[in-house]
């Protein structure tokens, strides 16, 4: 029998993944991997880690975890593939089964043929036609070359002003990376929030922090004009007229499915350009496998087809293209829950299923919301504060989605929330959950259980959540509810909303009921350091005969709006 | 209406827990708290990180998150209970429906009636009466008392050498906070590992953990008798006729259900001893319930009752009989899926659902165990390693448990794993997983995802998987395989295993295939650092045609035994 010729188009994430479960599970196939960049399977998501100084080791971007970088050698070494680097894939001839490559410094042409072709062309930056885009200064953070330059000028140390256009992942990790290098950093975002796979109230949390570590975010805003001098950036001029001195801007405005080379060989795309795919990663040639940020894959919330460049996902899906074009459409992939995380700073951000923003996008109404603010454990092990929002069917309980900010294990209660999801868990699943405890890693009862169990609450009619977002909105309306603080005088002095409160320590509560409004059915909105002395407030309240009481989740912890003080 | 009279015994996790849900429910209720003990609703987890010095302020152990102490005033105004501390509970008297209770420093008696009564009153440390127990020195780590002597003895430095009794979770955090604290210390466990929740060969991992931050294991052997002089500890002799000096020794050999006054009360008990409940954690006396570390919990997976003194369990269970108490028995507790988690040094180690001892002694066959040693997210990034075993069952591949040890972030893959175990996932449902990935946090297939992948690939057929506790039978027994080892020179330079291993780096492999044995039928076993490369070798070895080719799970980071270097 003769071996099976596979070509892979592109070899950083799904790409190399691809030809390495295609090699493990076909020791005499013919696999070439021809990437267009001169490195292999670089560790992309590393790059703003690399930037910001957190490593000063570049090979460690580019080497396996014993060293060996991942170059032609390595590959043709370890795992028998061939790779070609600086080498570019021009056309696919479908009928005839090949590719024409041409090296992009000697401009050799060759032609490859296959009997199944991985298509794995990653996505690329977008960059709209702001005027001055070309000036010298303007980069991506997408590229080993654009790595490269960011961190020279971070050692450099010439550069003093940076703008970041865009908010979300790329933008806000690079932001992170250019401030602890150093620079000043501006963050301009379009929309009115950073980070978009979080609700308003959750990003602008995170926005907080972010000022609080010297950051300009500025959110509503976008970029109508680079100012340059001798072709070099000077500054950006924003839409409201805002002109921002820089020598350095980075577009972080998201990426868009690099899938030029699948369309003009007639591959079917999708609406957002991405290369479509069935559940074994085939595109509409049986011939031809996709992988990677360059498909679209489905959304498992939703069914509908999505563009979801995440690494994690890019390299499933190239296990799952590289096994099936050595065993036949052999194994799945089911698509994504929408998982993410990232790091700022001290905070980490996550989400997994479905935000409120993205149910309303679905047109969902049959769900209810959430906010948690809890420690991640006990105050003797260091805690820090979680906010988290959990979103649970109404109809059969089952947990939809979840987000989490902070400054404590965001990661851990994602993973667990995203299993839950996965797992099609309901709200009374998790109340009982048996998951690890001690002081070292959760509170007793862990900030996820903590979470279900508030929104039982809620779900039993126990407690009547207010968000913080609608008692500002209540407030701007001209509304002045009683607002009840049940912390200590102590707390109180450190830190206060100053929208009017009245502080009445829950110890004291029961005693001081008389100075409540007269009218039963006044509105009092009930809060303290989280919103647990709150519910115990409301609890207070209702027994006493007052009809209309709320509590405002998540406490002061979640207010995203400036504080008195 | 009269109001309820609610009597909870036990002021710890559990009944404080009870109480304060019984009086969110019930506004009005008389809800009367008796404790023994003079604090209430301690940390008790966190007892031993107080006397290891990682927090000098007592108060936390006894305060609320905003520096409260949660003492009977505290409970009176901001809870509206009545705590009775240092008040025994005598007798209980059913057909009255009231209990007699006694201050254990005046003797004063008082009697209380209740229309429903919560026992918890938790669990108390085994004493075995080994000659020589009643020696000054000899204490246990369980209450505040000898959380207090203890602090004393590290912070007074006049006691050099200490002895812990036990190789539990109290036991090895016990061995942390002595060590921390500087005593020279040694674990004496009369079982053959530390850390039961664990199969031996990861147990034994951590043992060479504790080891290596000079503390003295010794496994298979007990306390034959405490020597003394003066009435004062001076050395242990262990069971095989060692002598070790010590002054101070700790009994940790585990705790046993406190449930004297429900027994003589005529409630029933389990086989563990502990207090026999239903699912509404109401004892066999409809109007008594009982929840925390003096019951018997149904096992998750099993479905038998069992004893699972944990702090989380205890806080759920508590929040179960306090619902149902006060609004009928309208909500259940599922039962314990095993999962439980600690800190020892640098290392974690955790566990849930089943681990292969406890599959044995469920009398399980069907299932099916991979290890799998890798690190928790990228080299540029920190990583460190971490060992876990999946097991799985063979008949419908669902997820049976999941340990993990090393200095990673255990604490958010065994949460992962609980919930794949509560929400019955298959390995299928685990291989794409979408778990939240950034490099801060994980690897881009995140560690738990990995081990399902390797477990896949042993189902499939496509490793052929063997312990280090095999590989090392086979020696005793005088086998001699032939050992691949296909890291490279450097890695092999640095660390060995020393079992006659032969050096053939994966990249040089195919090249070299003249060098194995002839006989294509002879055992090869292969391994690297983590034996991925030892995988990749097993694939080359058997498309060569050798017949007989296994790989070392988890590579040289799950080898247990010494090592050659």
């Amino acid at each position: 029998m003769e071996s099976k010729k596979i070509v892979v188009i592109g070899g950083s994430a799904a790409g190399a993944k691809a030809a390495a479960k295609a090699r493990r599970l076909d020791e005499f196939a013919e696999i070439t991997l021809v990437q267009k960049a001169p490195d292999l399977s670089m560790a992309s998501c590393g790059y703003p880690y690399y930037v910001g100084g957190v490593f000063d080791d570049r090979n460690l971007l580019l080497c396996t975890p014993t060293g060996v970088p991942r170059d032609p050698a390595f590959f043709d070494k370890a795992k028998a593939i061939k790779a070609l680097v600086e080498t570019e894939v021009m056309t696919i001839d479908r009928k005839e089964k090949k590719v024409v490559c041409r090296n992009v410094k000697t401009g050799d042409e060759q032609t490859i043929s296959y009997d199944k072709l991985i298509i794995s062309t990653g996505a690329k930056p977008n960059m709209p036609p702001i005027p001055g885009i070309d000036l010298d200064g303007i980069t991506n953070l997408q590229s080993m070359a654009d790595t490269d330059y960011l961190r020279h000028i971070c050692d450099e140390k010439k550069i003093k002003q940076a703008v970041i256009i865009g908010g979300g992942l790329i933008g806000v990790e690079t932001c992170e990376a250019l401030r602890l290098a150093g620079l000043e950093v501006t963050v301009v975002e379009a929309l009115d929030q950073v980070l978009t796979f979080l609700d308003w109230d959750l990003a602008h949390l995170v926005e907080n922090h972010i000022q609080s570590k010297g950051v300009q975010v500025l959110t509503s805003n976008g970029v109508k004009n680079f100012i340059g001098k001798d072709g070099k950036l000077t500054g950006v001029e924003l839409a409201d007229g805002t002109v921002i001195n820089c020598e350095l801007a980075v577009m972080a405005i998201g990426v868009r499915p690099n899938s030029d080379l699948a369309r003009t060989a007639g591959l079917a795309t999708g609406k957002f350009g991405g290369i479509t795919v069935n559940q074994y990663m085939q595109t509409s040639d049986p011939d031809i496998y996709a992988a990677g940020d360059c498909v679209e894959i489905p959304s498992i919330m939703s069914g509908e087809p999505v563009f979801a460049p995440m690494g994690d996902l890019a390299n499933l899906e190239g296990r799952v293209a590289g096994e099936n074009v050595i065993n036949g459409n052999c194994v799945t992939f089911p698509g994504t829950s929408h998982t993410g995380i990232c790091k700022i700073f001290d905070f980490a951000a996550g989400s997994t299923g479905l935000s409120t923003k993205a149910a309303e996008r679905m047109g969902l109404t049959d769900y209810q919301t959430v906010v948690n603010a809890s420690p991640d454990k006990p105050g003797f092990m260091g805690a820090k504060i979680l906010v988290s929002k959990m979103l649970v069917s109404t109809r059969d309980q089952r947990i939809l989605g979840y987000q989490c900010v902070g400054a404590g294990d965001v990661s851990k209660q994602i993973a667990t929330a995203a299993m839950a999801v996965k797992g099609k868990l309901t709200v009374e699943d998790l109340i009982n959950i048996d998951l690890p405890y001690a002081p070292s890693f959760s509170l007793a009862i862990d900030h996820f259980i903590a979470s279900a169990h508030i929104m039982q609450n809620k779900l039993k009619g126990r407690m009547t959540g207010i968000s913080a977002v609608e008692v500002w909105k209540k407030r701007e309306n001209g509304e002045q509810p009683y607002f009840l603080d049940g912390r200590s005088p102590g707390e109180y002095e450190e830190m206060q909303l100053g929208i009017g409160e009245h502080l009445i320590p829950i110890g004291a509560l029961r005693s001081r009921l008389d100075e409540l409004p007269a009218d039963k059915n006044a509105e009092i909105i009930c809060f303290c350091k989280v919103s647990l002395r709150g519910y115990e407030a409301e609890l207070v309240l209702r027994a006493h005969g007052y009809t209309n009481v709320k509590v405002m989740e998540g406490g002061i912890m979640a207010w995203p709006y400036p504080r008195k003080k």
